[in-house]
Order: structure tokens, then C-alpha cells, then sequence
């Protein structure tokens, strides 16, 4: 089966499409068993790509931000969401703790923050904002575009227990995903519940490792669905230490993005893919679009100059970069106004909430639209991914698609679970 | 505090939505902690009335029909909820099997029907129908109003299963009310689950049951919120046994609604309410808007006529009437395009998943709007009842009048969980 997926809303058949919704059933089921044994990740949001002939997930971040940019009408899908989580894991819950990003500055971020509170309140809790800048040392008000305003104040730690003064939560939520490392306000926190864990920061985090459980996931669907996992799995590998500044390590880097390349090329022979296929190096560590480049031909990687190594090298939040992955790359052939889109999905305990389309008019299909400065336009999801209409032309319905983002994205999700438990330190280990 | 509720858009200050709003997060948290200790039913409706001094759950139906009815964008929150009351109950599910009604001719109910296929489709169910009539001995499509189909098929009995030919269910939904009594094919089900349970139905559930719990919960609420339960609850007594045809118990009838009219009264007396008080005598098994009679002054009811006894005698599927209750009236006095209009609120486990106003062009703000015939025009809620805005004028929004309605609604449904608890024929008594 080759399904040429949605290239424009009036594209082609879409044989993926058509298949997740005729075992729509069948696939909501195979969630709630995977569900019975993993515990799906408080939030997340996936970045897909869907190249026509193939859809992946490029990044799942543990840490998303972009409330802001769901409609209104999702909102309440994201309430219900959140009280189905809060009951699971702390049903007498009544005050949380959120602990945003310090870059305060960013209105869009405030205005992410801004609904996470609204949503986090609606499920019934009293939402305050402590921040790990050191700055900060007394309650400071911060100005919303809608002019409204969020109050941050410092984090109090008392033996266990972090809150603020006057504030006792049964509940932190991180909203901040860790780049800089763990700060020791966070660690040591037995009575308390921390959200997402720890080790989902990227102070910990690696993206091998969740490319890896997303690989077992994709393999175990495709199985269900009886199809080629690579239709939906984007392959990677990983170089070792290297240090772009100094040009250290990229041999090694070139011989792997090599050898990716020429798998891909492989597939796309398989498949009478017509186009010239490409790699993605990113670091291993990290989000937020920075220290990510496009190679069509490993030997770009030794003529690099040193203004590119230098942009390699160091990321958010100052972090150097000394591991990366090589990812397939799955070119974005949505188009929005005839700019390139690429849609982004946002879930809640094992929910799908919403979503919207990151577009990008400056870009093309092979580049990444999560550009640092956030040149990228949102535009929502206009309908919700809950109710394709299994009747309507494949390739031709925006429920239909945003149905199979979603169980996409879902994959994602589950990997990241699978993640969590495999690189959990305090997992106990049974033999 | 006397609240003074919407009754226009545009109406007066309403003391008791603002009170709600400022106490969301405890309000929601309070509910979640009732859901700890009691379990909710698995689907709701509750007609309310809005009569601007009051607001009151007046009747609370467990085998919801109307569901098409609510907007698609709502759609997505009842598929959420069916997702997480299934993942409760049974999340090795895969086959459910529907029972409707039997009045399959109705193509507004059958369009219900068709809705609730959909929901628990996407919820990851294979869903098919399985009918009490007994007139039905083969497959058979029904045909939708959009053009689409519906097959219901004869039920199969295999000792403690019940399903259809080659379809085993793990869960079997009762869409039916069992006002004509409990079929002997669903009684005696050990080893599958069958929601709501018996005990549910019209052939045992009683109103009075119902208005005790509801009593308890709108005090436990009152409480919390310091108000007047009156505010919220209807007041009502029972009769004993009665025979309209035969005019026999009448009199005690007349005893009883004069009482409680005269305890109206009072309360309408200490708010300073201008209106004149009216009970409302409904039977007290039984929905449908069948064999209810509003009652100003208690000597009217000396006074039927053998058509008004007639025709309070016997209600849907031929049951007939022996038993009443008598509730104090609540004026409706929300209006949409002058028509008089009554909030419905949909529930799927602990969630609100949309609502509609019951809007009835010939009829008084004092009449029950729910009549057979359903000469009602359903007009869903165009906003849904999770996102109030706290900074708006009390009274002048819909999304926060909707939340007002969503919160009285989860009070009937936490109501009918008492209910069933007390009602339950199974229930060990630990004392």
C-alpha cells in the first residue's frame, strides 16, 4: 500500500487516510489497551510533516507551549481533558503549581501561560505562577496583549515542599522544559507531585531515545493496520560526541548521514518517490527550532563553514551542543495560501485537544518552520480531529485529516511514554 | 442573597452566576471529590427552569434521547467522555450493543440513535442495535432523515449473554426507559455489563426517589456556596395511591398540593416574588411530558373533568397512572425570539457535553414545553458550557449562563447517583 497523503485540501487519494477511518474502532481501542499499561505524559504537542507520500512526527515536546493558539471551540476539549488527568493522579487536588518559561517577555508565551491558568481553573484549582528566575524575588505582575495580566512570584522551598508564600500545592506542573538543567529547587520533591517528570526535561532528555520507542510504536501499529512502518516512521541515527566549533566529530557525522541517506534513497526507490531525499541533523538535546540543518549530500558536512558551525553549536538557553541526531527528512507539502504548513497537535492526558498549522510564506517544503523569532503564523484546526466522516472522498475532508493527525500524533504520544519509562531513574528493574 | 436570574440576553444582575464564577475552581473541585465516593450515570439529560428569582432541575432523564439535537462541534466532548466512562468501566470493550426505543418510526429519535452510534464509534466501538420488539425477527434497516441507515437487529439470549447473531458484547446500553417494565431477556445478566442498570427504568425509578437525593445534594451544595437551597430546589410532596379514572385519592391529592402551595407561597413571600405561586402533578414513574397538569389553586383538582382525569391516567407505552408527585412550579422565563424556552443539559459520565434550549412558541412560561407530539423546536447552545468569562457582566453572557446551567445540571445527575445507590436492589446494607 502507498498512500499519497493530503498534499492540498484538494489532493489526491489518500489510502492512509481512508484506512485509519475505516478501523477507527479498531485503533481507539488499541489505544485504550496501550493505555491500560502506559501512562500517558500530562501534555504534550507533536510537530507532523506530511510529505503526501508519508506522515511523521518531527518533534514531541513535553513541554508545550502554543495554548494560545487553539481555538476558543477546542478549549473545552482541553478542560475535560484536564479533569479526567487531575482525577487520575490527584483527585483532592486544589492548588497547582505552574512554573512557566522565564523568558516573560514573549507575549505569546505569556498568552500560552495565560491559558494553561484559564484551562487548569476551569478543572477546578486554584493556578498560581512560581518562576526559577532569580530575579524575581518579590510577586511581579506582567502585562497580556489582551490586557489582562499573569502575576509570577518566587518559589519558596520549605524541606519536601516547594509552593509559594502563602501557597501549598499538591500538584507542579512544569511549563518550563528544563534546557538549562535541573535546578536544585526542583530535585528532592517527595511529597509533592512534579509534572512532567524530571527526566522529560531536555536537561535529561534525548530525542534518540524517543525516536527509538517511537519506532517500537510505529512497528506495533503498522502491524495492527498492515502496512509499512516507514510510511509513518521517519528513520534517524545517531553520531557520537562531536563539537562543531572546533570541527571535532563530524567525520563520523558525515559517514552516518551517509549511510541514512542512502537508506532513505532505498525507500524512496521502493516507493517511485520521486524527489531528492534529505537528512536533518538536530541536537539530540533541545527544541525551540535552533542547531537544525538540512543535508542533501553528506559532504556539505565537510565544507561547512565556520559561521555554520558556530550556529550548530550553541542552542537555547546558552546549551552547548555535543550530541545530535540525523533524521529522515519528510518534507511538509501542506499548503495554506500557497505557504508551506506544517500541522502541530496538542493533547491532554491521552486526549487530543486540538491543533493548528504552523505556516510559514518564507520557507520551503524541506525546511523547518519552527524558526527561532517566530516568524511562523498559527492557524487552528478550523474543525475538530474527534469526528471524521467516513463517507466523504479520501484526501478530501478536513475532519478526515485531522482525524489521522491525531491518531498520529497519539503514536507519538504513547512513544514518549514508552520513553519516559525506559530512561525513568527510579524505575525498579524487573528481571 | 437573592438572585436575580437571567431572563433575557440582556436581563438584570444575576447574584447567582456571578457567585458560581468567582467559585469555579471550588466548585469543580467539590464535584470531583462527590465523584470519588459516588459513581456517575452513565449518560443524562436534565430539563431545567430559569425563572429568574430561581433555578431548578425539573426532570432528570437517565436514557437520554435527543442527542442529535447538539451541535457537531459538541460532538467531540461526548466522545471524549464516552472514552473515559468506557475506559472506566470496561476498557477491554469492543462490541457494544445499543437497545433502543421502540418507537422506531420517530426519525428524530432515530437520528438520537444514529448519533450515539457515531459517539461510541469514535470512542473505539464496534456498535450495533439490538431491539425489544418483538415484531422484529430479522435484520432491519431503518432509514435516516440525512439519508443514511441504521439496521436493527432481534436480540439472542445464550443464558447469562445477551447479543445478536455472531455478536457477543461486553457492554449492553439501554437507550429505552423500560417504561412498559423489565423485559425478561435483560434480567438475570451476570457477566455483562448493563448500563444504566435495571433499576434505572421507569418499570422501578421514581420521581419522588429522585428529589429526595436531589434535596440532599442542593443542601450539601447550598452549603458550600452559602445560599438558600430553595434557590435551586424544587420543592415537592408525594401522594399515596391514586386512580384518576376511578377519582379515588383525589382528595388527598388536593390535601397535599394545597400544602405545598401554601409553602411556596412563604418562600415567594420572603423574596419578595410578585407571581402567582402553581405545582406542577406529574406521575411519578414515567417521562415523556405525558400526564402532567399544572395547578393553581388545589380546588381545581376537585373539580376535573372525566377527559382531564383521562387523560392523566395513562401515559406512554399504556402505563397507567398510580401514583403522582407534586412539585412546585418554576416559570421559565428565558425566551428565544419570544417563544418561551427551557434549557436541556446532556451528560456523558461526570461531563457536560452540550445542551439545547427546548423552545415552545405556543406555550406559556409556566406549561410544560416537553409535550408528545415534540412540537418543540431544539435550538443547541451555541457556546459550550466549559469556558465562562469571569470578567463579564453578570447576566449579559451566554458562555456564562451556560456554565450557571452545566453546574445545576451535574447537581441532578450527582442526584440520580445517590439515587440509584439507594435504589439499587443489590446493594449490601452495611450498618
Amino acid at each position: 500500500m502507498v498512500p499519497h497523503l493530503i498534499t492540498a485540501l484538494n489532493g489526491p487519494i489518500n489510502e492512509l487516510e481512508q484506512r485509519l477511518l475505516e478501523s477507527t474502532p479498531a485503533i481507539e481501542r488499541w489505544f485504550r489497551l496501550e493505555w491500560m499499561e502506559h501512562t500517558p505524559p500530562f501534555y504534550s504537542s507533536v510537530d507532523l510533516r506530511n510529505a503526501g507520500f508519508k506522515l511523521a512526527p518531527v518533534d514531541t515536546n513535553l513541554f508545550p507551549g502554543g495554548f494560545n493558539n487553539l481555538t476558543n471551540e477546542m478549549l473545552p476539549l482541553a478542560v475535560q481533558a484536564a479533569m479526567a488527568a487531575i482525577e487520575k493522579i490527584c483527585p483532592e487536588a486544589k492548588n497547582l503549581l505552574l512554573v512557566p518559561e522565564k523568558h516573560t517577555r514573549n507575549s505569546f508565551y505569556l498568552s500560552n501561560v495565560g491559558t494553561l491558568v484559564r484551562i487548569f481553573n476551569q478543572a477546578g484549582l486554584n493556578v498560581r505562577l512560581g518562576t526559577l528566575d532569580p530575579a524575581i524575588a518579590e510577586p511581579t505582575p506582567l502585562a497580556l496583549a489582551d490586557g489582562s495580566s499573569l502575576t509570577v512570584e518566587p518559589l519558596v522551598r520549605n524541606r519536601g515542599r516547594l509552593g509559594l508564600k502563602d501557597f501549598d500545592p499538591c500538584t507542579i506542573l512544569l511549563n518550563n522544559d528544563l534546557s538549562a538543567g535541573i535546578p536544585s529547587v526542583l530535585e528532592g520533591l517527595h511529597e509533592q507531585y512534579l509534572l512532567p517528570p524530571l527526566h522529560a526535561g531536555w536537561a535529561l532528555r534525548r530525542k534518540r531515545q524517543h525516536f527509538r520507542a517511537y519506532e517500537e510504536v510505529a512497528k506495533k501499529f503498522s502491524k495492527l493496520m498492515g502496512m509499512d512502518p516507514w510510511l509513518i516512521n521517519p528513520m534517524f541515527a545517531s553520531a557520537g560526541e562531536l563539537d562543531f566549533a572546533e570541527g571535532q566529530g563530524l567525520e563520523a557525522l558525515q559517514t552516518q548521514a551517509d549511510a541514512l541517506l542512502a537508506k532513505v534513497r532505498r525507500k524512496y526507490k521502493e516507493y517511485g518517490i520521486q524527489e531528492k531525499p534529505f537528512v536533518v541533523i538536530k541536537p539530540d538535546a533541545g527544541t525551540y527550532g535552533m542547531g537544525i540543518m538540512m543535508v542533501r549530500d553528506a559532504k556539505e558536512l565537510a565544507e561547512l563553514s565556520s559561521r555554520a558551525r558556530n550556529k550548530m553549536s550553541v542552542i537555547k538557553d546558552g546549551q552547548e551542543v555535543t550530541e545530535v541526531i540525523i533524521q529522515e527528512g519528510v518534507p511538509t507539502y501542506e499548503r495554506v495560501n500557497d505557504a508551506v504548513a506544517e500541522p502541530v497537535v496538542y493533547m491532554m492526558d491521552r486526549y487530543v485537544v486540538g491543533g493548528f498549522y504552523r505556516v510559514h510564506a518564507d520557507r520551503g517544503a524541506d525546511e523547518n518552520l519552527n524558526a527561532p523569532g517566530s516568524s511562523f503564523v498559527p492557524l487552528a484546526f478550523a474543525e475538530s480531529p474527534h469526528l471524521p466522516r467516513r463517507g466523504e472522498k479520501p484526501g478530501a475532508s478536513a475532519p478526515n485529516r485531522f482525524y489521522m493527525y491525531g491518531v498520529i500524533a497519539r503514536l507519538a504520544m504513547l512513544a514518549a511514554s514508552y520513553e519516559l519509562e525506559v530512561t525513568d531513574p527510579e524505575a525498579e528493574v524487573y528481571e
